[in-house]
């Protein structure tokens, strides 16, 4: 199940980006599990990985090719994640790309792999080269649907996010496509994200904007706070859109593209929050007036990771208790406990540190029984503040990972 | 259930301590729920306690006692953790000081309070006092198996541990009593535990036994990474042995002593995690050859708490992928993957950083298929190491904490 997602929104096409998938027996028979991405000549390329030091093959060679060459096409395989397969494991991320790259009529390195899965195992390689033919003949700019389909791994609903906005009197789309809902707490990346827009910007303003956006988005959710060896955030700019090149310093342009990128990655963000293994709650958490914004981030999130807190959410319990708990031994952080407040929604529930006196069971049951809940907690150190958003802990969860090999 | 725990072990008594127990009416009719733990005079005591910031008024009001007097009885309720109760927490644990003062004929600063149950709920104080009596009627040196079962709350059985020791041609005993499940996650502290002893030590020197004990025992567990906003651990030596007291000096004596009390706290540690909600597996996690302690018990608790490897456990899968995922994500340790091997008991998983060629699947179902298990991750960076044990995440651990209010 999922909360408040309710089916793919319309994704726009953009000029220069075309999308080919198919089922290549990677996972159940008959399911789409290999995407191509194909890039038109000159699009520009940013992006930002997993941190896990057991990243995947597949990060280490998208890294070294997107350094050596502008992409020409992404190669995105599910069922197997290549990660912690040593050498052979980087041969067998080298060999699809050099297929596809004949295919293609390009080079190796201008292929850019990944690979989301179950770590470990060997890829099936014969079964990707099979199906790659299949891929390139579907290349279509309005593939992008399937293709959201075809990354999917335990999520239940593939999903996207489409926005148009104005530019220089020149119309600039921005498209974009995630999976993820489990292994989930990116550290400056996401899970896979694929967004490509038609503006022209040039390079150093589009690592710029990913760079920004990327921290206030994919870096913003967490599900288990299991950061994956296989995160990856792709943004590639075909400059169709004819728009005079964004640089960083065309301040209202780069602003307002920004802010659109932002828009698009925070939909994909909660969009996986939404699809959060065994999710019933889409939760936010505000922490407000900290002394500095890690501050705001350990409390947020020492209470996302508190398996006590996420399974009070789970019943609807409003147990706030356990969240006074969380923020009380969050680690190294600058407060006092008598200027804490925290609010379920619009209802406060401690003031000063100690029980709301206009606080009753009512009140707090009512948010709980909602689907989205806004926790918010005011440390009353300073002025700092940040925001995430996680998922609650139901036996559904415990059930997926028991029987799924991530 | 439990894993491995086979009933209480024969708890020997310790001459100048009686303990009393009864069913007050705090938790469901007919339950052992307040119990009263008298010393003699001239007994010495020593503890440490949670370092939540939102600790527990009867925390506060403990620390208060103890620094003011020796004390003359522990007093401890379940069913109500008395904490994010305000001032009127810490006068509702004044009054039960004041009236347990009142019947043992000494001043309520010679009462230690402690609480655990629900957060944020006023304690029904009459129910206490009316039950105050019969712990004091009931008042023997042979209570503490009652008193096991008195401070139970999700705990399924009650845990205790008794050792016997000579020293310096002295028989000196330790017993020990503990209850925690769930929120353990201690720091600096425990859930409750209450250890007595008949040796006779000077205080500094029961002071630096409590601190060394605690800090590779009762601080090395964790169930769910949830501090308790109740956590303590007394140690009472009523002197009763007749041994020549101990100083930290009288270095044979004290590292005697020290490790008998290490081994009771590992004991009844154990039986924490043993016992821990949904627990159907006991995980011992060794880091070794890591730069420091620190980055050894950081990657030591980022694979413990990753919900994906616990439930990995909980399914006996030999998922050795979670486990390489959670040590490469570990905050701010120094390693290289290459460097990283990785055992499941006696079998190597990850050897160099890469799938070790002797590992099969087999290999690692069997370990898997155990219910105590031994991981151990060799960091290959220095020469620090550290242990922690913890458990695995069931779906019965969500249930429990969906359906029971902490």
């Amino acid at each position: 199940m999922s909360v408040g997602l309710v089916g793919l929104p319309v994704l726009h096409p953009i000029p220069g980006i075309r999308l080919g998938t198919t089922a290549a027996g990677l996972r159940e028979p008959g399911q789409r599990d290999l995407v191509v991405i194909e890039c038109a000549p000159g699009t520009a390329a940013a992006a930002v990985f997993t941190r896990n030091r057991f990243c995947a093959a597949p990060v280490v060679l998208a890294r070294k090719h997107l350094s050596q060459a502008a992409p020409r096409a992404l190669l995105i395989n599910t069922g197997y994640a290549n990660a912690g397969t040593g050498a052979p494991g980087l041969e067998d991320a080298l060999s699809c790309c050099q297929v596809l790259g004949r295919a293609l009529h390009c080079t190796s390195a201008e292929i850019v792999p990944f690979s989301t899965g179950v770590i470990g195992e060997r890829m099936p390689v014969n079964k990707i080269l099979a199906g790659l033919p299949t891929c390139v003949a579907n290349l279509q700019e309005a593939g992008w649907a399937e293709a959201a389909a075809g990354i999917m791994t335990t999520d239940t609903v593939p999903k996207g996010c489409s926005r148009r906005i104005t530019i220089d009197s020149h119309t600039v789309t921005i498209t974009g496509i995630v999976k993820g809902a489990g292994m989930i707490r990116p550290d400056m990346a996401t899970m896979l994200a694929f967004v490509a827009t038609d503006a022209k910007l040039i390079s150093q303003a589009l690592q710029k904007c990913i760079t920004a956006a990327v921290s206030e988005t994919f870096n913003r959710i967490t599900v288990d706070g299991d950061t994956s060896t296989n995160d990856a955030c792709v943004l590639l700019a075909t400059g169709k859109a004819q728009n005079p090149e964004i640089a960083v310093s065309s301040e209202a342009a780069f602003g307002e593209f920004t802010r659109a990128v932002s828009e698009v990655f925070t939909e994909l963000a909660q969009a996986i929050i939404r699809d959060a293994e065994g999710a019933t709650k889409f939760i936010t958490i505000d922490v407000t007036d900290g002394t500095t914004e890690t501050d705001c981030l350990e409390v947020a999130y020492t209470i996302a990771h508190s398996p006590l807190v996420k399974t009070a959410f789970f019943a609807s319990d409003p147990n706030w208790g356990r969240l006074i708990a969380a923020v009380g031994r969050a680690n190294a952080v600058e407060f006092k406990v008598d200027a804490v407040s925290i609010y379920l929604n619009d209802v406060c529930v401690v003031r000063n540190g100690a029980l709301a006196e206009d606080y009753s069971e009512a009140k707090g049951q009512a948010v709980m029984n909602g689907q989205e809940i806004h926790v918010r907690v005011s440390l009353g150190a300073g002025t700092h503040k940040a925001r995430i958003w996680t998922s609650d802990l139901s036996q559904e969860y415990v059930r997926i990972n028991a029987e799924y090999r991530t």
